[in-house]
Formats: structure tokens, C-alpha cells, sequence
């Protein structure tokens, strides 16, 4: 395989950290570059010392980032920045000819008024938004592999999207009506210094936030409409649960048909396996789980898969789908990289298994 | 104040010695009998030595569970007993003129063809259900002052009831398509020697489970069915998360009138303020939680409170209600020790603040 | 009884706002004023939820920090500040006659030497060092009855103090070459907004710190080498442990006399339970385990007990003390209400049952 | 490199679990049996869900534990089995020409006195013992290059004859009064469904356990003793602490030449780094950490490294060693695997980075 020199701009939060992890390892991508303003000057191995024993990590100094740098040094760009701010990098790498990866939001949507309605300010570079692929490999796996700006899609909304989009595309469940609870680990926070995400304050607490209009629902209706070829407005409700990692969803969704007996639940139960089957059954990390097991937060954690399950309710018609992921991971960093693996034509579980 | 002599059988389990806290510091009940079989013979003080500064810790030993005592020591009798096991009890006991508080599943259905169709046995002693009150205070108050045998509710349904009831009541929300999302703390499940529920399975995991028929489905649309005047079936879907204590629920439910409008949706707003003041003003333990606060199960664990707000969503036409409760006492044994003092007479607040 | 009306100033952080709920609930102290900047004209109910249930905490407002107010509202005054800062109340408030009682550390140590030693700044009011009493109920309760100014003890020396002293008061133990191993939970931190005790750095992380010069150090030494009759110099390495709440430390002491066999050993273990006996059998906060109980934080959050027991081995002829305590109770506001109600002539324990 | 096969006797525990996981992805041993008599029939992708994504795992089905079939599957055998029963399949394997690493305590000791008074039944293979290697690979590779049998250290004497061993070899501390106090993760109890180690026990608690003999001190001592050329006694003082993997070890230490001043102790400082320096600077899974770093659990948990800090205390003369590691891993089933590549000839860092 030939290997590519790749470059990580906002190395230090906590997506930042798992994308240096996951490139440190990497067989085919060589870290060539770690920006962080904070850290500019120290080595890797000196700020995350559980990297230390990768000689890589001894050497690598953080850096400023400058645009003028990174387009000489690397092939591939990670943006792990805030939104807003990542659009300033993007415009002149993407100008340069580097191809970017960009875990913030702001080249996820495709329409600037929506963007302006969620983030509440202008967008920074709209003339970007429309070649920007929605770098969901497991849907969007050939425009990802010829893109050369991919938005790396939320953690939540990966959550949402992988369960929903099959059974969206089938005509198995209405597009109306959805609702997605879900429950995410302190990281997807970030690593900022705010009282409410202090180990006091989260640790025995279990609390939503942002309900009815977390910013999140902008990029999940517009890639859910996407799939059902007509406008979707879902109800979102995210709770900050005590866990580092991982994100819970519990999707609640009405089929499309009516069933009610156990000869029309069966039978759905039959199409929605095979939906799923044909629709993953060759995806190397989602996990359709069979019989009895649910997800569950810890059996995904540290991995860049994505458990699925889902339940029929006889006694109401409603059809309740499950989902876990780690959300820096499969939520982020992990999906981010297997992206670039498309795009560079490697294996696509490269560095990530 | 007439004090009176209460019992508890089953104190070993988290209700159990949340009772016995309770009731050790309560100004005018006076806990003469604390049964275990595990632990008969030592006293509460050995056992449990974070009580062991209440004399009557030292001096209390625990014994084996048995009627023809119980009924000579105590004028209340509270069950904390597995369902099935506490109609053993609650039988004689009832029958010897004592009053009973069962935190138990066995009374709290008024149907046996329920009972067996949640419970997989018969229900050891139908005579008992049509005298049996539904210990819910906000709702049931005047039927608790007159009860033999109170049915304490089940923690879940304890969180889903008390935001719904009133806005059934006055008719301000459709009794179809309820949804309750729920998130338990790992003491719901009871001190059981289980692997699943050991530290390592539990910390750093969120996982859904009994879904979509869990138990406690049952006595949450039994009680649902009586405050709508008709039969209302709802979705149910319990998560365990890695908290000692609290639940947090998220529900989901249509206004009756739809509304499409700021100003539609801020007249009912006001309705909904008003019919959560008129039911829950001068409740004691309902916190209904204005401004931005949403519930945390932080804010109300170690109390009897519950504490409730809701949002409407002017994008989906929805209404979202949110509980937060610590399970032990509002979801258990705190409700209990409530139920208590209004069949007694004494303030309702007695020993819960 | 009669009642005294009293303030807090710095009412924000996690001891102070244990002070709150502490003095709310007391049965003699009226709470009149809690100050706080960043507060300053909110309520209590709506800084602190779980308050809201105290009539009191709905009316009374943060305020600014104020001497000019203070020594006219208020009996007695609590100090909730960071060292340094603390001072500058206590000498106009003393001085107008008002009793204050200091939870930082202004005012522990005897000598100012010590003091700038390791609090690296010189002592803002050394003229009052003489006058302030070391706030240890169990020692030197005679002293606080008097005291106009009462510097209450550190989390940590607390949970040193109460085991060592008496051993090394009776004679039993060498006072040399005592070693205190201390794990504390994350609420000893302070409710500070830094990187270093979000929950993701916090949770799945045992980590030591301030090893081998924490600056408790100082006033653990100077309490010791009082109780010895000579200069005490001692090992103290403190460890952040994933809790909210609680402290438990371990200390390894030589006993004074040598014992080589099972005879000798059984009589220091009763010289050692004599001693703990006289000195603490009538204290209503210590808890001196016996059998094969050992002391576990969560038998005491929540209270303001301290439990001790100890262990001697043969083997290496080495004693060792174990002790928990709730750091922001008996560790600071819970031992601070202690000293209160001696200075008033309440009975000890009211308000902390 | 030649591969080889091999088998895991008892691969349901947590150890077990973490000897799956590095086994399915070791790039040279070939994974051919796993057993648990619990689970016999079911394939590990159906016991871990998360190992599912492994070919292997779907394919290989847990079986009985049975000598006669393993010793002709496997060239190597893993016993991760309980003391006592470990020595059962030792025999057998060993006599027919297996490769035997076990993690259980029955050979780590060569004194069946010893074995005797610290696990209080008699040895069940005294033959063995001589035989046996104890496996720490930074101590003893040579002999583990050519052993037949390992006996794969204990969690907690990792982490404290790492840190000690060399020290003691180098004459630098003396071997009198060492004292080791430890804070374990609660995996280090096993998988057991005991009440003692359910979430709600251990969430929230820190306490002391099995002072001052718990079992792990035999091997302690045994191993210094012959580092240090002489009978070693230590203190050993285990702790619980709420976190799932990971051991923080806190050692105290005299050292052999006393310091007094800031040359003495840079000296010793110099001495201290060059000895670690020269025992440990080119092994593969040894983390000294230098300048104001300590060791955190959280720094090593998911690896097979042991990070290592050391402190002088002018005020008392003292040396403190500090070490992290996961007990599941550097502590347990990393370490075993590290065994195996010496045995095998393999890189020793094969399958653990």
C-alpha cells in the first residue's frame, strides 16, 4: 500500500487524542504533524504519556497550527476543531489540493440557513458546503472514496442514522413521528474546563440538555430525509449519563404496515432482519445483534463497531430500535479514519480493529 | 402525637434499609421488629454500622419473619418482600387488624388476569385486591387514610405517574401514544448476589433491558387507565445506568390540542403551569422546576422529592415530560413511610425532611 | 435554647454549600445571610435545587461579600474562602465581636514561619494566630467553648488527628516514623472548573499527587507534635480516588513497646481499645469498629461520623489505623457546625443527626 | 515465525476474557480451545459480543475442561483457574509435554509451607514447584525462555516487586520496613456474583481489605527476599477503590545510605535513576516517569505497561515508589502473553501493542 503523511489540527481535545491513538498505529498513515496552541512546543509523548511507547510520540512536537505548514507537510488533513473554526483551515487546504477530514460541524449540512438557524451565526465558507460528502462510510461509501472535503458526521447522529436509514430506504417504517432518546458518555462534552462537567457534578447525576433543539437534529433530518426522499422532522432528547464513553440510542418508530398478530409481527420481524442483513450484512463494523442480547455501552466501547437491535411491541405496533457506540470512536475519530481509508484505496478496517 | 409500633419484614434488601433509616429517626413511629432470615440474630447496628449511632440500632436484632409475632408487636406492618412472597404476610396479617404497607407488586393490580399475565403465577390471595389502595399520595390521598393494606408503588411507575396523571386529568394531553423513557440507578435491582450487576458489568455500561414488556408496564396503565377514564397502553422502556440511586424519565406525549404557533404553544404552556399548580402546589414533595432547570437525579437523591418539568417542541408539536426521583425513597420506601403518616395522622412530612 | 443568627461567606463551593444545608435544617442557628460574587442576587433555591424545599432557602438572596453588613446581620460568621483571603474578613469581623468560625487555613497553624513555608505568602493577620483555636471537637472542645475565632481542621488532618492522637497522648505508640496513606474523593478539589477533575480525567483513575510536601502537612505535624510533647515529622501522601465524597486513610505507626508473641499483641490490643475508650467512648461522632469491621466511605458520607479501627501484625510488629470520614462533613462544614454548637452551648450533635 | 497452538482452561473469568482478547488477535498464537464448564457449547462470539467481529470467535465453542483433549490440541496451555485447581491440569499437561502459563497462585511459591499457611490447604502438586518459573519477564526472562511451566505472578506483586527489585539489587534501599499500600480495581475480584462486589456496594466506597496477611503477600516477600539476598517482611495493605481495572501502589522505603541535605539527595536522585535506567531502560513494557509526572491508572489501563515514579522526602529520609498497572493486563493475562512470546522466541512485545 503506498502511505500517506497525515496531520491533526486540534490534537488535544478528546477526539483529538483518539485520532492521534488510532494514527500512531496506523499500517499505512504516518503522523506527520499535531497542532494544538495550548501544547505548541511539547512533545506527544510529554502531554498524553499513555502514548509514550511509540517512538513516533517521543519525536512529535505540537505545533501552531498554520495553514502554510500543514499543506506542505501533509496529504491528509484531520480538522478537530470547533465549528466555525474549522472552516478557516479547511477553505485554504482544500484550495492547496490536501484533503480534509473534518470532525466539526461545519461542512455537514447542506443548506446555509439551516446551518445559520443551529450554530446561530453565518456560515463561514459556504461556497465549501457543496462538495463536502457527509462522510457516513456505511452510506455514503463512494462519494466518500472520490471526496475531497469529508464532514465526519456527529456522534449522536451516527447513532441515529445507521439504525434508521436501512428501514427508511425499505419503506418499512414511516418517516413521521420518529423519536431518538439517547444517552452519552461526559466526553462528548469535550475537554473543557466547565464546572458542570466536573467529576462531582456528573458522577451519581443523570440529566437531559438541549431539549427540544440540540444542534445535532439539523444533520440527522437532513441526512434522514435524504433517505426518505421527503422532509423528516424527528423528536432528539440527549441525557449526559456518568460514563467516559459511549453513546445509548432508543429510537422509537411506527412501521409502515400495521401488524396485529403475531403472524404480521413475525413477518415484519423477517423483513426488518433482512433489511438489516442486506443492507450490513458486509459492513465490517455494524453489528446487528440476534435472540435475546441488547446493546450495551461497554461492549463497544474501545472498538470503532456499532451494535443494533430492535424489538416489535405487539401490544402498541411500534417498532423500538437500539443502538451503542463509542462516541469518539464510531462517533468520531474512528469513523473519521475510515473514511480516509476509502479515500486512500486501503483496507477499510485499517488501524482500526 | 400517638406514636405506634411499626415493623418491617424484609429489612436486609436497598428498600428495606432505607425503611429502617427512615424509621429510626421518624419523631413518632417506633420500630419494634426488623425481620431477615439472612442476618436473624444480630442486630441492625452490626449490620448495617452506618446506623449504629441510634440506639435502638444496637439494641434491635434482626429476627426470623413470623405472623404470629409480628401481629402481637407491631400496629404497622411494612413488606419489603419479593412479589408473591409478601400476600404470605399481608394475609394474616391484615386479618390480625394491622395495617400493612406492601412495597411489594402484590397489591398494587386490581386484576388477577394482569397480575398473571405480568407475573407468570396466580395471584396468591385475589380476596385482598379490591381492598387494597394504591399508595400513591399526590393521587390516592384520601384513600391512604382509610387503607388496611397499602400497595406502594413500584419506582418506575412512582417517576411516570405523578408528571402524568394531572395532565390527563384535565384533559390537556391525548392518552394514546405515550411513550416513557426511563434511566434506573443499579439499586433498582436489589441487593442479588447477579453477575450482571456486580461493579465491573455495571460501571462504564448503559444498557436497556426488559424491553418492551417490562413488569411494571402493568400498574403504570392500570393507574393511567383510571385518571383517563379509559384503557391507555403505552410504550415503556427501562435503561440501567451506572448511578446508585435516582431514576430519570423522559416521556413523550401529544397535547390534546395541537398547536402551530408561538402563541398557541405559550397558551398551553400556561395550561399545563397551571393544572401542574392547582394539583401539585401544595404537595410537599412535588418540585415542579421552572426557568431553564431540567431534572437531575443529583437534586433529589438522599430525598423524598420528585421533581418534574416538561417542555413543548413547536417543530414537532410534541410535549416532553421530564421526573427525577431517587428510587429508594419517592420510587420506595420514602412514598411508604409518607403513606404511613397520612393513614396516622401525623404530618406528611414526618421523618422525610 | 437560645438562637444566634449566622452568615456564610463564600457559599458556593462544595464545603460552603454544605454548610448551607447543614445550618437550613439546624434547630437554633438562623441562617441570615450566604454571600457569594458570583451569586450576588440570586436565591438560594435557584442556585441549589434540592433546597428549594426550605422556605428559607426561597427567600434568602446571595449577596455580595461585605464586612460592613455582616458584623451588623450576623452572631456568628462561617468563612468559606481560599486561604489568604479568609483572613481578610476574620480581623474586622473579630474585632467588631462577632465569633467567626473559618473553614480555610488561615488560621490552623500556630507559627508564621510554617505558615509561609508552605503557603508560600506571608500571613495576612499574625497577630490573630495566638487567639484562634484549632477547631477539633474531640480535643480541644474546652478551647472552642472560649474561642472567639475558630480555625476548623482540614479533610485530611482530620481523618489523621482523631486516630493518632490518643495512642500517642496515652504513650502507645512511637511518634516517630508515622506514615499517613490518604485517599481522598474528588469534591476535596473544590468546585473549581479545571482540566484536572472533569469527570473523564477523574473516572476509571486512581492517581497520587502532592507527595512528599501537601500543604495539610503543616497543621497535621503541629497537632501532633502537641499530642506527642515533641516535634513530630511524618510521612503523608494524599491520592484522588473516583467518589464524590469521603476520605480514607491509612496509618502505619510502631507501637511504643515491642511485641514478639500472641500475648503481648492481645494486651496492646486492649491498651489500644482502653485508649480509644477513654478518649472517645462518650464522643458522638467517632466510631471505633470492632470484630472484623473496617472502616469504608460509604458507612459515613453523608455524616458526620468518623469510623477508626485498627490492626496490629505480628508479623512486622507494626500497627495500623484506618479511618473514614465525609471530607466536606467531618472533613470541614459538618465538624464546623460542631464547633458552633459548642460556642453556643447547644447540644453537640444538633442539627448534624 | 512458527506459530503455535493455544488453549485457555477457565476463559469465563475477567482474566480469562482479556487472555480471549489478546489470543484472537495475537499475530503468531493460534487461539484452538477455550473451556468453562459454565458456558460449554456456546461460542465466545455469543458469550463476549464484543469479540464477535473475530473469525475465530464465532467459530470456536467454549468445551468442558478435559486433559485428554487439550494436551493434544494445544502446544500451550493457559490455566486461568482457581488456586488449588489449577495444579490439576498442571500435572497431566506438564507429564505429557505441555507448555503450561498459569495465573493462579498454586506454583509461585517454593515453599509447600508456605503455599500451606497462606492459602490454608496443602499443595496439591509439591513435586512441581521446583519446576516451576515465576514468571516476571523483566526479572527472571532467562528462565522463562526455557521454563515448562510458569507460574504468572499475582496483580498486586507486579506492581510492587517491579518498582522494588532493582533498588534492592542495587543495594540502594534497604530491605527492613518497606511498607506497600495498594488501591485495586474491583475486576481484581473476580467475576463472582458476591454481594460485596455489586455495583452499589463498591460505587461510591473505598475500603481496606485483607490486612494485615492477605495472600499475595507470600509471593511478596518470597521474591524480594531473593533479590535482596536475605528474609524480606513487608507491609502490605490492599485497598478497593470504584474503578474496573487498574492497581496504584504506594511503597515506602528507607533507603541504604542516609541523605540529609539537597547534594545527598540529588545523589541518591541520580542513583536511583541510573539503577532503573540500567535495569529497565531497554525493556519493552517498563514506563520510568520523569519531571513532575505520576503514575495514573488511567495512563496504562487497556496496556501492558507499568508506569513507574519514585520521590525523596528530605523532611523524613524516606524513598516512595509509585507504580500504575492494569491488573488485567501487565497484572494478569498481558503479562502471561508476554511469558508465552519469550517461551516461544517471538518478539516479546508480539500481540500486546
Amino acid at each position: 500500500m503506498n502511505s500517506r503523511k497525515v496531520a491533526i489540527v486540534g490534537a488535544s481535545g478528546y477526539s483529538g487524542e483518539e485520532l492521534v491513538r488510532l494514527l500512531l498505529s496506523h499500517p499505512y498513515a504516518e503522523l506527520v504533524a499535531v497542532t494544538s496552541r495550548q501544547y505548541a512546543g511539547q512533545t506527544l509523548a510529554q502531554i498524553f504519556p499513555k502514548f509514550a511507547n511509540h517512538a513516533r510520540a517521543k519525536e512529535l512536537h505540537f505545533s501552531e497550527p498554520k495553514v502554510e505548514l500543514l499543506d506542505k507537510q501533509a496529504d491528509i488533513v484531520f480538522l478537530a476543531l470547533p465549528h466555525g473554526v474549522a472552516a478557516e483551515f479547511a477553505v485554504p487546504l482544500t484550495k492547496a489540493g490536501v484533503q480534509v477530514i473534518d470532525l466539526s460541524a461545519d461542512f455537514r449540512l447542506r443548506s446555509e440557513a439551516v446551518y445559520m438557524e443551529f450554530y446561530a451565526h453565518e456560515h463561514p465558507a459556504p461556497e465549501l458546503l457543496a462538495h463536502a460528502v457527509y462522510g457516513l462510510p456505511e452510506i455514503n461509501r463512494k462519494e466518500i472514496r472520490e471526496a475531497s472535503l469529508v464532514a465526519s458526521p456527529g456522534c449522536y447522529p451516527t447513532s441515529v442514522l445507521l439504525p434508521l436509514i436501512p428501514l427508511l430506504k425499505c419503506g418499512l417504517v414511516k418517516s413521521t413521528s420518529i423519536i431518538a432518546d439517547c444517552l452519552s458518555g461526559v466526553s462528548g462534552a469535550g475537554r473543557k474546563a466547565e464546572v458542570d462537567y466536573l467529576f462531582v457534578e456528573c458522577n451519581e447525576s443523570v440529566r437531559p440538555y438541549g431539549i427540544p433543539k440540540h444542534r445535532h437534529l439539523s444533520e440527522i433530518e437532513q441526512e434522514l430525509s435524504n433517505a426518505a426522499g421527503c422532509d423528516v422532522r424527528i423528536q432528539f432528547s440527549p441525557h449526559l449519563v456518568p460514563i467516559n464513553r459511549g453513546i445509548l440510542t432508543t429510537i422509537y418508530v411506527a412501521p409502515e404496515k400495521h401488524f396485529d398478530d403475531l403472524a404480521g409481527m413475525e413477518k415484519l420481524n423477517q423483513q426488518i432482519a433482512t433489511c438489516y442483513k442486506e443492507s450490513y450484512g458486509s459492513e465490517p463494523f455494524v453489528r446487528i445483534l440476534e435472540g435475546k442480547a441488547l446493546p450495551d455501552t461497554k461492549n463497544v466501547v474501545g472498538t470503532n463497531f456499532i451494535e443494533i437491535a430492535w424489538r416489535l411491541d405487539i401490544r402498541t405496533g411500534r417498532l423500538i430500535l437500539l443502538s451503542a457506540e463509542d462516541n469518539l470512536i464510531k462517533g468520531a475519530s474512528g469513523q473519521a479514519v475510515q473514511s480516509m481509508n476509502i479515500m486512500c484505496g486501503w483496507p477499510e478496517t485499517s488501524g482500526l480493529c
